[in-house]
């Protein structure tokens, strides 16, 4: 395998690169029957491509995801759902300037030397246009998912932090603000404080946390794919992620068992949820809650030394059109990403037993 | 799949519960012709037992990997490499008493509900018994890895976090006092503190950093099966962890791109190093280091609410012998994982172009 | 996963039906560097696409194979190779007939009662338009192969069977006649045949002989995967195929040991080839050869007896334009699978072994 | 991956040489809930075992399966299921005169070109000493598709062949000889020509035939994982396997297809079943069955001409205990790998439509 694959039962296979005519991807796996529908798919889209807001990178592309197979009649038939996504937009003129020279903390330089070459036109395969895809699949894999609720939303951008857990935001908020916070308030600051970053020609990175609700007891399969080692997988294969927790995370590396530990009401749920709705690595009914770091976006528009091929140092002007922070556009992939993991758990379950 | 695999071509698989006769696993895929140093294995093997020091839990277990097949005359023949470990202290009756109750924060409901029934033996599956095979396969890995260096340590128990970056700890410290702390100082405290932790009957978390160096550039298979993505999932997949971050983390979702950018030496290195030693999921050659989160451990000396399998509620008091904090074990856990999954991409990237 | 992938390092995977837009695939896995040659890829294209000869349907498609992804200035990069072949002759209107009938030895049945909804617009995936795809990548991976040589022919066509081994016939006659048998005579005797068989609106059966050159050693992996396991289940993965047979074969069953041992040249050639150039599922060297065994196409056009979704007996008049025999154009499709397996166990291969 | 692996959901891995210490493997995704018959998995075991009658190898080996893990209180735990074989038999010191020396039409030449070195002790991994493992899973296999009924019997030796259909034969006869043959009067001509075999000091090829009844309709992964496709890759994986035919088979491509399709009755049986029970590599409800041709075994008890490690010709006698031919004892490897195919695909099935 080299890596384009995502899922068991439930699978996903992306390609594509940034300024090739198109980027697609092939589901495999998800169950006959499963009536589609396509605006739902469209909406998501929508959350994630360029163009949607003043505080996001002010490229145009439709981003149509066009369905080629599997679905018949308006249901799927049980085959592989294939579908592309055009590139309306490539401007390869736009990245004629860094053919030989490796943007720092870019992919420029680590794909070139183990593939021993590259798409110089923009990011290539690196790019987070290859995120489209998972999108799109991952609208599919919320209908699989019916009753479960997954719930994204930004939750700092750079210093700026909602001090406020999962269970005390207002989720009705996530698409009233560009930020996509779940806290006007919060929202505005942030929004602020992105186009200032934006003003200095400069990016900021930030977090996203995740909320899945009416999660059934059972998913996941121990020991190597917990349910939780999956989403955490899921989420670092996304462009810029820096790190994951769930529960109660790093900040639970404080506390002590006797306070962590999440007593049992009499019907099985937790009085507490330290937990994030996981133990053993199998979803036990309770949210599962959880945070991905996202670092600031490499692409600046200020001048930066560099090197070329020959490892010569260059000097290099961002140009083009990106985003100043990130997580804005990250919250449908997050949320996409998720659903595809649980998606494939979710089947995987039902033969876990007699 | 269920699960129990890990790895693409160099393969873990593996088998076993915490009060069964034994523990075991086969790797497939290690390629032929590496001299096997069978006194490594059993280093690592003596680094996770239990009983090799006062901070830890005080069974007795020789934990000797018994080699059955793969290799012959010393050297791995290419074939399939079996391993069993005995469960030599069982003491089943030790868990009579928890047949019908779930313990507070285990796995003991959320494997009863997806399978069934369960090992009522102890942790049966859920055991960290199973790491044992971990740290066997991860002796191997890290044998065919040879130059690439892994070193893991403690960073943080509790409250007490090791302010120092990796580049300014003493690795050599790391094994000369049973935290397993790459600070003498720390260290001591850090013990004082476990020992008063289990004094109170309780546990308490902390988290391992990980520093891996000499690695080629090069290892890593995007988009889904980004080298940080595949670390992630394999230290989520340790019992008790709660989060992974590597490069600059969580932390470094604060940063601004102009400062966070990593400028190029002319020779391809780095000038600073917040990407980790990855960039677009494919190692760079500069130093890789993570963090990994684990939550205090479940069973505490104290009495504790809960319920049994009819829902009632029933008193429990933890018996047995278990860790007042698991970091120090952990070690060799979390080095075993990278080993793994640096085997694997290792392999790989041998075929990554013509 | 739901059957649309092939291999494990050189891995194709296929989506598509007969009559929707377009079929397509993608190939993860190609090492980086290869210079791709289109006009061989087209060349296995038309020597599947229907409408070549008098003796073949005469559905008229250019099945131009439209690259995407994964190809830059000629080469692959090692990303994802995406393309898409347009259905552009889909005559749904041909089927409508079919709509409630599941034609007899067809897959409508099944595919009805397996997934609870069909395309019925022709076979759907069930199609043997699906092998187009596979012709496609397998000139990918032939092109990767580069010194092995993969010659398929036609050995049989209903009761006409070539008596000569793969030693015997002449490869450069394939070309030369429509059915793609290795001897002239036999090739004039067959297509005269089928043209008989076609003017009775009947359908016939048939073998193919696949040889396989310059093949290196050490090529499968056992225990499972061995080398003719895999190349089995590629040609038994095709439509209509019946069965298999490498080597000495069903023939060889009626052997002595004495006589069916290949003894040793002391070069490690050996001095007869019973073996078919595999010992122990790994391939020795010499000429891998297997023959592959096609039913008559189930589509005649003649009234059949047949029921309807309600099960109600129904006549049928078959329709349409369809091979009446179909081993001339699934020459290139096992050449193709052949050459999928070969090029996974090649790259394995290469980390067999330090 | 390097091949030691079967099955997706079902999945077996194995371990273990020939004069190893023992072989054995891992059974992941064995839903939980199932008892377990240790009476019908030691049958099936001595129905493969050595030294069970006068037409078979004299080896004695008790061949008991040692189960370590994921069936507690007689029922399968959902966790893996780890087991054991020892091997007691191993008299190394039979095999010291072969060290150097490759065997003809074995596989010592290719694992040692392939591998760089080899367990010379024997065939080592590619003995069919491995196959106990999979007779050991497949018995479990078996009880989870409790009312599939799979009966495999020795349908050819040599030139003796059973002209009769599975529909003919008697099935209650084959475990009355030792040949395994459903025909008693065919029986005992076969043991009779296998005794004057032995004393030739030669060996013989055979076919073994295998019909499974009771088969819901739906199983099977089309368009790589077809049923027939999968099941054949399985046979083909079987030490000394030639070929592979289902349904019709080789005989079917000389039939016209007016004649080869089978009409359906208005319950969506078929009048007749050249199908073999697969339709569009899925299930259609009627009996599969299909043929396994094997060579004669390649260790015969005459002298040889052969070469050593260094290229020098030699000559050998071959010595130990073998088996004049394979097929009795092969009967029940065949049921087992079919079965394990089926629990794979039965488990699948579960998810194919919603």
């Amino acid at each position: 395998m080299a890596g384009n694959s995502f899922g068991t039962i439930f699978k996903l296979t992306t390609f594509g690169e940034s300024h090739g005519e198109a980027i697609g991807g092939i589901i495999d796996g998800c169950p006959a029957g499963l009536p589609i529908d396509f605006k739902a798919v469209e909406a998501d889209m929508q959350r994630r491509k360029p163009g949607q807001s003043a505080i996001v990178t002010q490229r145009k592309e439709p981003d149509t995801v066009q369905f080629i197979s599997g679905i018949f009649e308006g249901k799927t038939t049980g085959t592989p759902i294939g579908f592309v996504i055009e590139n309306t937009n490539q401007k390869s003129k736009d990245y004629s300037h860094i053919k030989d020279t490796y943007r720092p903390s870019h992919a420029d330089y680590t794909y070139d030397k183990k593939y021993g070459n590259r798409d110089y036109r923009g990011g290539g395969r690196s790019s987070a246009r290859e995120t489209a895809c998972r999108v799109a699949a991952g609208a599919i894999a919320k209908q699989l998912l019916k009753d479960i609720k997954i719930t994204a939303y930004v939750s700092a951008v750079g210093e700026l932090s909602l001090q406020k857990n999962y269970s005390e935001v207002n989720f009705d908020e996530i698409e009233n603000n560009p930020v996509r916070c779940a806290d006007a308030n919060m929202a505005s600051k942030m929004e602020a404080y992105i186009k200032d970053i934006r003003k200095q020609g400069d990016t900021v990175g930030g977090q996203i946390t995740c909320v899945i609700e009416n999660v059934p007891i059972g998913l996941g399969e121990p020991v190597f794919d917990k349910l939780h080692a999956q989403l955490g997988k899921a989420m670092l294969s996304i462009n810029a992620v820096k790190g994951f927790e769930y529960g109660s995370g790093f900040e639970g590396t404080k506390m002590q068992g006797s306070l962590h530990n999440d007593l049992f009401n009499s019907d099985g749920s937790t009085k507490t949820n330290y937990s994030g709705g996981i133990q053993g690595g199998i979803s036990n009914g309770e949210p599962i809650y959880f945070n991905v770091a996202f670092k600031p976006v490499a692409t600046i528009m200020q001048k930066q030394q560099t090197i070329n091929s020959e490892g010569k140092q260059v000097e290099m002007q961002g140009k083009g059109r990106h985003d100043p922070c990130v997580v804005p556009r990250a919250v449908p992939i997050v949320e996409a990403m998720a659903a595809l993991v649980l998606a494939d758990f979710w089947l995987l379950n039902k033969v876990s037993k007699l």
